[in-house]
């Protein structure tokens, strides 16, 4: 295998494929990236067994040449050393090249490095995923998907289940539900689908999360295709498989409340920061991070909260409107802060059915998002 | 007490003291800021014993008001505490008040906090300082001084004195030294000193490390003031005092070799860089981060280093001139690296007496600043 290649599209690509690859892999090969050289260009793969990730350089794209192959071939590198090395290198041009079985040189300018390589036949081979069944979302979309849901997936194993994020499929429509039994996220999308199949299906909230740091934030679809146990995202040169939560996920859908007793419209920003403030002394006995929440007169919204050793806060905040009944709710901070950072839009409704139900928050005029909280009892 | 102050400053003076405030004090009066309010502006104060500083707002500056006093009087406030408070508030103007002895409120806009505050009797007194014997350095020297030393210091407690920068005075001179043993870093500078006084005395190098951080990059004079185990820098509105550390340090001028045998001139930043990737590779057997350095014909250097289970690597750089005998040396890359990055300017110049005796590196044409480092036996 011999090539030379960009410096800056390689550390690209490195990076992109070291997202998947774990330092406390037990599999030996699995500490490596596998570089695969052929006629068309250079493709590089990083997995850690549950996240594979392939990053593919062309040999040329808008008629810039970006490898120039001299022999095609495979080798697998130290992930660690190869992408510290890459980073570094002087010159805009790197040459790889095996040399002798196993033993890879990179050169760039004046600089030689001479690493010990690992059998690339030893590498397991990503999933064969049949392109039946592919469907299209504009990147930016998959981003906010998953960025307006992954965040409440259950931290704790003891339900494995919740730490996924579950997608269905439906007709033209996908829905994302994320919840970890104390708050509840759900975002849902038209899709371009040609095809009548359904999908039910749990992604692990780690892997969208590295999903989400590789894709661009670009409108270009990226094409899904989800199998048995395995879903794959395809974007431009870049494949990024994940297996899937093996179980049934809970049906939430009865969670949400239909009707509401207390309609309250707020400006988002303004009652985040209100929160954010009440939440530096929200350490109170057995239930740390809770803020008080109750309607005043004049459409005036109070939260407070207290950490008796070291004082109170009291933050006073001018709803648009409070309709329906009065109401005094306590709820964790956190999940209040997380759910409003991950809404769109200036304003939002809060809709309540009673201090001990849990309540719904959304944009206003958007059906397409939705937060659900569980209050805690302290009133 | 009660005034009101611009938020601006307020946050950014209670930045600036919180550098001298530990967490882990045991002295519960200093996990506190003490606030002074008197008819002149509001002084914060935070220490742990060994480095206090003060930070003060005054009334009014270049024509426009920060602090309006309407009852002077002082309190102590919890530090993580207040300092998160007044990050967050919400209006421009925060009002402090100290209301039922100690109970202090805080509020901006419709935000309204309750803390309880220390008594601010119980918080020590700075040390009494008599400023004769004030010498003035600009404020970007003293930053200079401080960034091209401090870095050298042992951060082992072996020998407490190597954890300081020793700074001696004398004539119009100031020279600071920093070693570890292993390696050494010295500057001087001329300073504005109107006396004959001499002065021979070891900062600490954490003290130096946070009063840089507060400094801002002017050429706005710093005075400073040194007693029997103290010095006081005083910059605009800011006091910073620091203990000093106790014995004799060992005097290093016998360290540095007076004449050379191989002598060097090379492009600090290539040299910077090939040094950096020799690193990546340099951890063979007892002397990890070890590279090897060697003359070549033609001007040329090499540098190598060598994991046997990883790889090697073999870096050229073509300095300006080689003068002398030919070397083979072996030294820290971390330490070279520390070294050219506290130097200024393009190309430098290394001075060697043999592979066994320490070496130095200076600019060129800049005899105010050098750095030593030992090398290490491998050929």
């Amino acid at each position: 295998m011999k090539f030379s290649i960009q410096r800056d599209r390689l550390i690209q690509s490195v990076q992109d494929v070291m997202k998947a690859i774990s330092p406390r892999t037990t599999i030996p090969i699995l500490t490596g990236i596998k570089i695969v050289a052929t006629s068309e260009g250079v493709a590089f793969t990083g997995s850690d067994s549950d996240v594979s990730i392939e990053s593919f350089i062309p040999k040329e794209e808008d008629g810039d040449e970006l490898v120039e192959i001299f022999t095609p071939g495979a080798i697998v590198l130290q992930a660690k050393f190869f992408s510290e090395i890459v980073k570094k290198l002087p010159m805009d041009i790197v040459e790889i090249e095996v040399i002798n079985h196993l033993q890879t040189v990179i050169r760039s300018g004046k600089s030689e490095f001479n690493l010990n390589g690992l059998d690339p036949e030893e590498y397991p081979h990503l999933p064969q995923i049949s392109e039946e069944n592919v469907f299209k979302i504009p990147t930016d979309i998959v981003k906010n998907l998953i960025r307006q849901t992954v965040f409440a997936v259950s931290t704790s194993e003891t339900r494995p289940i919740l730490t996924g994020v579950n997608w269905k499929v439906e007709s033209d429509q996908l829905t994302c539900v994320a919840t970890d039994s104390h708050r509840l996220a759900m975002r849902s999308a038209a899709i371009d689908f040609v095809n009548e199949a359904k999908y039910n299906i749990v992604i692990p909230g780690k892997s969208l999360n590295e999903l989400n740091k590789i894709l661009d934030d670009t409108n270009e679809p990226v094409e899904i295709v989800i199998t048995e146990n395995q879903i794959l995202f395809k974007a431009k040169h870049l494949l990024f498989f994940s297996r899937l939560l093996e179980g049934n996920y809970p049906d939430t859908s009865r969670l949400i409340p239909s009707e509401s007793k207390t309609d309250i419209v707020i400006n988002t920003k303004e009652f985040l920061q209100a929160i954010d403030r009440a939440s530096l002394l929200a350490r109170e006995g057995r239930n740390p991070n809770v803020v008080k929440f109750s309607t005043l007169m004049s459409g005036i919204i109070e939260i407070s909260s207290n950490t008796p050793e070291v004082g109170k806060v009291v933050e006073q905040v001018q709803s648009q409107s409070i309709e329906g009944e009065d109401l005094k709710i306590s709820f964790s901070a956190k999940y209040m802060m997380d759910a409003l950072k991950a809404l769109e839009g200036l304003e939002i409704r809060i809709s309540f059915t009673g201090a001990m139900r849990p309540f719904i928050i959304r944009p206003i005029n958007d059906e397409s998002i939705l937060q659900l909280i569980l209050p805690v009892r302290t009133y």
